[in-house]
């Protein structure tokens, strides 16, 4: 399919051309845009219908809308502005310099020009920030065949007609009805009888993660978005709701291999964004082993005596890292998807101890086979060094489990306790652990 | 409002319990069901109306599921059955045991029987086992009064009447109209005539994870789901593909954190169980370690000559896996989300290469001034640190950003190339290029 497009392209073939792209999903259309020449990009976007070119337009990337309003005129930048859904003319306005800002809108009516700068002012993740203002609103004293009609006429510029919402003269939202609600009632039905009032809504200010907590526990496809004195004043759909989930999830991940978190992509974002994203964690980190290293110079007698000790302190270190980040990554797994929470400090506490305990035996037995009847290493030794790991693994998985609630108890992310971080504070006392047993077994 | 309804529970004020309930959203209603006592559990759920009860019942948890289905009568079991969602009532006989299965396919009626049976047979994961099978079917000769008299008929048990799918006689997918198509179209216009026939629509047996992809890519509601044959057999909504986004998530970052795989919640999962999921990486991990003691072990002599060396072990090898887990952590979810494929290897290589450099000179420099200036170690074996560490760095960067896009070009799942399997490599890299670099700056 794209092949066949990017030979008409390359053969200048427009009327063809045309005919391809109606055959095509709009995505699958911006997926072309994405690929062609940047001369090409302009002129294969004036062949498009303009709803077409405005759905188009919503799926190009931020440099990509860019360089079409650089090269097209005032007139057309309206249009698309006009056509395009509230919500994604805002989306693409923050991502565009001033001078752009400018000028588009410039192009765009006054009534228009108010409602965008009113999204723009929600701060960044609020429920304001993400909304859409285009929605049905009905009136409860209207029958089912009144509402309908009023859909009818209203309709086709709003982002979704599957619910409308009822409001009061003041604009508070008094309900919803479902389309379906609608359809399946009878024509003379006064929407009174038939909307749901149990509304679950959120405030303008409130954070996109926790809309999205909603969205999934009350598996709700749109949600209102109301202000302080609960008039309503936007709607969420879920298809943003979905993007969201993506980017929180991205950003837990990338908090839990120690970044700052980003929702640009990778192959897009510079090389110093990049390194600057990375390089402070990497400073705390470094930094912290530095505790790790001033314990091994304290018993640098004993591994002074006994030399052999110096060559299981990775594994040692290694395994109480990966021990603790398993532990840690579940408990900051389970509290982002709401299924653990402070409350169950306790619980998790005994379970990973019971599991520690299972897992270091394990660990223990097959490391003591390997290390003395394999390499022969003295039985004393192994001792030292099977009885460290059962407690390094021991350690490690009640502070994993333990420390993401007690962060989120200190009203920080728990994302922060991952890997990275009960890796250094395990080595630590896993040092510790090693060399105070060292004492006690070999005496020295 | 969960409190007030605790007190009528304990209270025993039925009508008091019924109207409150009645009030509440589904969802909410199961989260009371989840804390109240087992005795008073089918008490409350008796006294609810069967459409809520059979919604409710649908939200919890598998073992209250299994507790009311062993209390209450076949005739119930009938009418909760008949009352629920098709896919709702495949994933609950999924989790019950044989005997239970037993006696509730013994207690519906065979047409759903057989579909039910149908729907279990598909393998898990697959877009067949998340489908439903409760969809509204048009004709294109069809009139739009004519198609909405029809789901206005049939579209009370479906699970979305949003999107209608067109078929022909040997129930071959045609195209889809949306609800908003037929409700802002002229009543006479031909369901031919409006139908969207470029449909997006996937294979009973398609993974969901390339379901919810299509759906990300799409902003899709609903998809259709056909046979070989191009048969329409189900639909699969949104609301399915949210809870799959979750899933394949948590997945992905217990991978990454060396564990198998669970869907199941931690707080639910018994300890033997987590151990399982926990222990084969870790004895693969502590067996890999041993490489590393080997190194150590074969420079014995150069760690006896300068003991200090041995203390900057733990912090060369955690920034190294630190700095590593970083670009894996990145690459992975990258490719995840489709940002990265296996052609960009170049880049990623470029990308990678130049931010270790800008970040293994900072952290190289601020080891240098500490180690140098404030502990007062020697010139030349803070040199050698320093640019081990940077050598580190550069390595574990690079590794870090190439091994997911290898992993994937080996068909293996990138995710396991994340921060415990890279920390392992690069732990073993970073100290040989330690001892190498010692022999060379200390001519030990």
């Amino acid at each position: 399919m794209e092949k066949k497009i990017t030979d008409l392209i390359s053969e200048n073939k427009i009327q063809d051309i045309r005919n391809e792209l109606l055959e095509m999903n709009i995505v699958d259309i911006a997926n072309v845009l994405e690929e062609v020449e940047k001369t090409q990009l302009v002129m294969i976007f004036r062949i498009l219908p303009k709803d077409i070119a405005a759905g188009v337009f919503a799926y190009i990337p931020a440099e990509l809308q860019q360089h079409l309003v650089e090269s097209i005129t005032d007139k057309e930048i309206k249009i698309i502005i006009d056509e395009l859904f509230l919500d994604d003319a805002v989306d693409f306005i923050e991502e565009m310099p001033a001078s752009i800002v400018k000028r588009v809108l410039k192009n765009t009516n006054e009534s228009l020009r108010t409602q965008i700068n009113q999204l723009l002012n929600y701060p960044e993740h609020s429920a304001g920030s993400i909304m859409t203002v285009e929605y049905v609103d009905l009136k409860k004293e209207m029958t089912v065949n009144e509402a309908i009609k009023h859909i009818k006429k209203s309709g086709v510029d709003k982002e979704t007609i599957y619910t409308s919402y009822v409001i009061d003269s003041n604009r508070r939202l008094e309900g919803v009805v479902s389309i379906r609600k609608l359809i399946l009632s009878d024509e003379t039905t006064k929407i009174n009888d038939i909307l749901h009032d149990d509304v679950i809504s959120v405030k303008t200010t409130d954070d996109q993660e926790n809309i999205a907590h909603l969205f999934k526990k009350y598996d709700l496809s749109t949600m209102p978005v109301v202000d302080n004195e609960n008039r309503l004043v936007g709607i969420i759909t879920v298809d943003d709701i979905v993007d969201i989930i993506d980017q929180e999830n991205t950003e837990d991940i990338q908090k839990m291999a120690a970044m700052e978190p980003s929702d640009e992509e990778y192959l897009k974002t510079g090389v110093f964004k990049l390194a600057k994203h990375r390089i402070m964690w990497l400073l705390i980190l470094m930094l912290s082993a530095t505790f790790t290293g001033g314990i091994i110079k304290r018993f640098e007698d004993v591994l002074q005596s006994v030399v052999v000790l110096t060559a299981f302190i990775p594994m040692l270190m290694d395994t109480g890292g990966n021990a603790g980040s398993q532990s840690s990554t579940l408990i900051i797994r389970g509290m982002a998807l709401g299924e653990i929470s402070m409350r169950d400090v306790f619980k998790v506490f005994w379970k990973e101890l019971r599991v520690s305990i299972v897992v270091g035996i394990i660990l223990a037995l097959i490391n003591f086979l390997r290390i003395y009847y394999l390499e022969g290493v003295g039985a004393l030794v192994s001792i030292t060094v099977c009885l460290t790991l059962f407690l390094t693994v021991l350690l490690a998985k009640v502070v994993g489990g333990l420390l993401p609630i007690l962060a989120k108890s200190l009203k920080l992310d728990p994302a922060i306790m991952a890997s990275p971080l009960i890796t250094t504070i395990v080595d630590a006392f896993s040092l510790i652990i090693y060399f105070e047993m060292a004492r006690v077994f070999l005496g020295v």
